[in-house]
């Protein structure tokens, strides 16, 4: 199954002549998950091709406006690409009250049908193959970090041993390799018989704005791919604390401490024309990138 | 006095790789006027370099998003840039409640003063040199096209009249240039007597979105420059009727019928990648130019 994560908006704030603000897509084969709507995400959901009539969820961290003014545009611009699956949209009381009150301020109808859920700690989403889930964060304002986690695959199938057990080649074969027992001649054959055990699978997390803090690395734990806050360098770490954010080297230990695989660093202040400096602060942390707008990143099974 | 126009973003309805959504700048003397704030247009001002503490006016045509959404993030952007100065929005009383619903649900406050003023037709601002007025526009919607019009300047001073009627060269001649009458030796002097005719002052027109017709064409009478709704061609000329748009040749008829000197065509469907086909079909006018995102047009003193 492929797991692709491309980036928005990668701007804290204002936008740059390079940079959108934020919001960050992760497209799990057909499904599409969006995380922040920052001031100009439509423009480029529109360039990365994804697709306007996907099964689609918006995630919301908080209600400020660099993460959220897209959201009216783009449930416009779904409309006008002849969107007709449902959306469903998952935030605060306030983030529907902005939906509603803007859609009669602004005179828009949708043509499909919109559902909304109010985010609380906890699990936010379960469906077949994964669960999103929501942590608070720790920001000037209610804030969710959230994380996307698959369910542990079936283990690696072992033809040899399903040979030994007499059980041929085909249907049996697949109901096995897809975690099912079998009964053949009267006898019951379990996957484990012939698979290794259930291998994990992928976990992204996403911190929205914030401060580190030991729940979060909890939260994130072992994640392979980590989107965090590092709006500062070094040189404004007091501003990271007064404004609740982290800086790049906050975001690199918390990344270490909680056994991330893949960190990247995003939802920079405008003041970074070059990121260099943040990467070089985070290199406490050994595999470490810097978000782009329109970047992509393929999340691959790592066992 | 210079007199700039900087197109902020000439989209329709959705964003495209090269265009925002509605907004043009008017740069005179030291005063910005900004005619809607599509969403998108706060990273085109930056970029153009304008400023962000400059006297400043904006004016909204009407409440559709792809005017509107823009001011909420552009209203933050010039505090975070630390604008003291006051800020005068003209709108619908819409338009006001947008503001302030948001500002509650996005939670921010502004450091700067910001007047609102409701639109309706007639003279909306009275400056020292110049108006700007409203008319209402022919859309799905309340919209309102604006003029900005400066008064007459005073006529050419000729010397050697002057120096005729024995008035010698310094305070008197400034007083007589700037329109005032003065009295020397017991005898009044008129600006008239010693400069030709009052000259008139520039105007631009920006329509906002709708129909063309011809309460707008009196309203945009003699304009140096237009700017006026041009959605689509000839080849989806109904939709310009069942959408209350103007198509370009619709737009460059207005301008013929108008006398206007120069029209410019925006607000663009995304479906034309290339202006081209538009300019043509707008032929009929024969000073006409397809705007772009930050295409910047001096307008000159015509006499």
């Amino acid at each position: 199954m492929q797991l692709r994560i491309i980036f928005l908006g990668t701007s804290s704030a204002v936008p740059t002549a390079k940079r959108s603000l934020s919001s960050v897509a992760i497209i799990r084969g057909d499904e599409v998950l969006v995380f922040d709507t920052g001031e100009g995400m439509q423009r480029n959901f529109l360039q990365s091709g994804i697709g306007t009539n996907k099964s689609m969820s918006i995630f919301i961290t908080h209600m400020h406006s660099d993460h959220v003014i897209g959201l009216l545009g783009f449930l416009q611009t779904l409309e006008l690409f002849g969107r007709d699956k449902e959306l469903r949209v998952y935030g605060s009381r306030e983030l529907y009250e902005f939906i509603t009150v803007n859609m009669r301020l602004l005179n828009f109808r949708l043509s499909y049908p919109l559902f909304f859920k109010e985010v609380s700690e906890g699990i936010v989403v379960k469906s077949k193959e994964y669960e999103v889930r929501a942590r608070l964060a720790e920001h000037s304002v209610t804030t969710y970090s959230y994380c996307l986690e698959e369910y542990p695959r079936p283990g690696v199938f072992y033809p040899e041993k399903a040979l030994a057990l007499g059980i041929p080649k085909g249907k049996l074969w697949h109901r096995l390799q897809h975690g099912e027992a079998i009964e053949i001649d009267g006898r019951i054959i379990n996957p484990q018989d012939v698979t290794s055990a259930k291998r994990r699978g992928r976990k992204i997390g996403i911190s929205g704005d914030t401060r580190p803090n030991p729940h979060l690395a909890e939260f994130f734990r072992s994640s392979d791919v980590l989107i965090f806050d590092s709006t500062y360098g070094d040189d404004h770490a007091s501003n990271a604390i007064s404004n609740m954010h982290s800086t790049a080297r906050e975001a690199a230990m918390l990344a270490k401490e909680a056994n991330v695989h893949l960190l990247i660093l995003t939802h920079f202040s405008a003041r970074y024309n070059d990121t260099d400096i943040l990467l070089k602060e985070a290199s406490i942390h050994d595999n470490v990138i810097a978000a782009e707008d329109m970047m992509m990143i393929e999340v691959p099974y790592r066992e």
